[in-house]
């Protein structure tokens, strides 16, 4: 059906006609869990904040059209009938030339629509007379109920990854718990007779596996929650029952290596077995990543990416982080561009796409992006490259001193 | 002691000189758990990468001297003994004049030196018979064993926060289990008779608690671990009780409010009761963040906040973010800044560091800061606000138009 290599562009395509690239459904959580989750309602606030008329300084609460002329000359004087602590109900109502001494913070009691500073007022002769030294108008020091928000509000919207400011909000309403979007559930596999555990032993011509930690950890950077399934040979029936066990609990499938010219037909063949409609990507034009196939199982997509540890990430960035980003609700992903200039000259494969992941060096101020040519599997480029460039099909080459993109590797990320 | 307002810097140095700002401890942890980690060990590879002579095309395993001279016209006769599959542990050596059938990724068996690609022979007339239509070189298409990496080479460096990658490269060297530095562990306490937790009924005169939800993912954005102990009411013995059971569980103790004329009397007390030295630092000059108490109990830090959202979170990314980071062995923030021009004019707290939340906003490809100016305790600013300024103590006033270094608080966060 599809066995035609395509391009980076097709294949986004063809992911976007099969798969259904929305979010996959909606959880609560309590806040301490909600940190950096994806909201995934339109939070209208439920109350008023503040919720009462709320002193803004110490002082008394007090009618402001009973301090009326005051001044230093000519005080007015005022009878303390009561106080209000902060955090505590008013009780009584204030009559005309009445105060109730509050704190900041403290709740109005009712009548009083200003607050007096201390600081302008003096200690009358009677006990429980006070003297306002100023005028204050009405609403003056207070901050009235709802005015920071008020019920009905929208507050947040639908789709706002929360940070701790924004869940502060939350709490500030007594929204103890919201919706977020699910994290889809990824599984991965890897699989290659040659490939072992770290920390089991090695016998002669076996490898230790990188994929499965790389892949595991990129899932979680994408806001998917990954499940390692193991290493499973390469064998059809021990494929297909992994892969099996992988759709009945994932949302997402994630497979490297076996993509060897007989073990690709496993891939494929068992990406149509398993589900419609089947392969749908059969090998894209870049380099790396050339032998990804891609399979949908009923709705569920199958990534099988090559065994190579630096082609299966970058096959992971182009094709599985934009699938897990659009079902976990977040926004498609910021690459954080650099320009640098090309250290050596660059000879990108014909008529694919090529990606080479490169070192930079600042030099004089500048920034140098040195090529990480390495041999066809070796993994220290997976640590000495700090990003990657682009190269479209149909380049020729680059010259050395070229000004490049470079899509750095961090940028997203955990704490 | 000291009951003088000291500057920003002041405060961090008293902090420095009465705190160790270094890595609290080690744990050892698997590859799942190790990303956005931070490595504690210089790590020295175990193995050498490949571990074996590989072949990376598919063929024949040779003498390179077997081939010499070959061609199409004047082939060289090969008797293929055997062959090794990827992940096989190759039995035989070879003897002159002899081939085994390889693939990408087997193992060299002894004796051989050169893999000669498939598509340069032919079947001979002999069963097992091959004929070399080329000749290969010592070492042609063979990585050899520690090509890659080297047993005893360094491969990351300590203080290494661990990435996708980076997990990748411990687990090619077989590294199942990595020492990272501990996570401060930081207890969170609010304190003030007005505060409810979320999802509790709120009655008149109360507020939904703010701080204790920015504070804790604030902690975990630096690389802490969080422990929220609950609201405590604005009593010396209530308060006194919590601080000891904090110090006892934690690393660095948090708490917001509290900081009112009296309150601040009590914290105070209680930061000199508990342990030497006390109070270190009794008051900042920046606003918001003025009233911010620092005591140190036997090594361990108190930061008592403001009450005041904005305040509390202000004043944690000064002193608080700084101590957490260096005991996770983390880097110091990397803030993030863009320039804007000021929206309209600014006039800073007279000699004190003003830090000015603003909402940013693009005009005609420029960016323009508005300054969000919101009574005191409005928690929308939370919510408003991108980033903030910090106009230094004596500087007098910013005019609208001025360019400004706004530091933007997304940058550091979770996925």
């Amino acid at each position: 059906m599809f066995r035609r290599l395509v391009s980076r562009d097709e294949a986004l395509q063809r992911i976007k006609q099969y798969v259904k690239l929305a979010a996959l459904g909606v959880e609560e959580v309590g806040l301490r869990l909600a940190f950096g989750r994806v909201l995934a309602e339109d939070l209208v606030s439920p109350m008023d904040v503040p919720p009462f008329h709320r002193a803004t300084m110490d002082g008394y609460a007090v009618k402001a059209r009973n301090t009326f002329e005051a001044s230093e000359t000519s005080p007015k004087s005022l009878k303390v009938v009561g106080s209000v602590e902060v955090g505590e109900t008013p009780t009584a109502s204030l009559k005309d030339g009445e105060a109730v001494a509050v704190a900041t913070g403290s709740a109005l009691p009712e009548g009083a629509d200003a607050v007096l500073p201390v600081e302008w007022t003096r200690k009358g002769e009677n006990p429980n007379e006070i003297l306002a030294l100023r005028a204050v108008t009405s609403g003056e020091n207070v901050m009235e109920r709802g005015h920071d928000i008020k019920s009905g509000e929208l507050v947040i919207k639908r789709g706002t990854k929360l940070n701790p400011r924004m869940l502060g909000v939350l709490s500030a309403l007594g929204i103890a718990r919201v919706k977020v979007y699910l994290k889809p559930k990824v599984a991965i596999l890897s699989t290659g007779e040659e490939l072992v555990e770290p920390g089991k032993p090695l016998t002669q011509g076996k490898i230790y596996d990188v994929n499965w930690i790389t892949l595991y950890a990129s899932v979680l950077e994408h806001g998917g929650e990954p499940k390692f399934l193991g290493i499973v040979e390469d064998d059809e029936e021990q494929i297909e029952l992994a892969l099996r066990q992988a759709l009945e609990m994932a949302d997402v499938v994630v497979t490297s290596g076996a993509t060897s010219v007989g073990a690709t037909d496993i891939m494929r063949n068992l990406a149509n077995k398993l589900g419609r409609p089947g392969v749908i990507v059969d090998g894209v034009r870049m380099k790396p990543g050339k032998p990804t196939v891609i399979g949908v199982a009923d709705g569920k997509p199958i990534f099988c990416l090559p065994g190579n540890p630096m082609s299966a990430l970058i096959a992971f960035y182009n094709f599985v982080a934009p699938v897990l980003r659009a079902m976990a609700g977040l926004p498609p992903v910021r690459r954080r561009v650099v320009e640098a200039a090309l250290s050596s000259r660059v000879l990108p494969a014909s008529g694919r796409l090529t990606t080479i992941p490169v070192r930079l060096e600042e030099r004089q101020g500048r920034l140098v992006a040195h090529p990480v040519f390495k041999a066809s599997g070796a993994i220290t480029a997976l640590a000495l490259a700090d990003g990657y460039i682009e190269v479209p099909e149909g380049v020729k080459f680059l010259e050395a001193g070229e000004k490049v993109d470079v899509y750095l590797f961090e940028g997203e990320g955990k704490p």
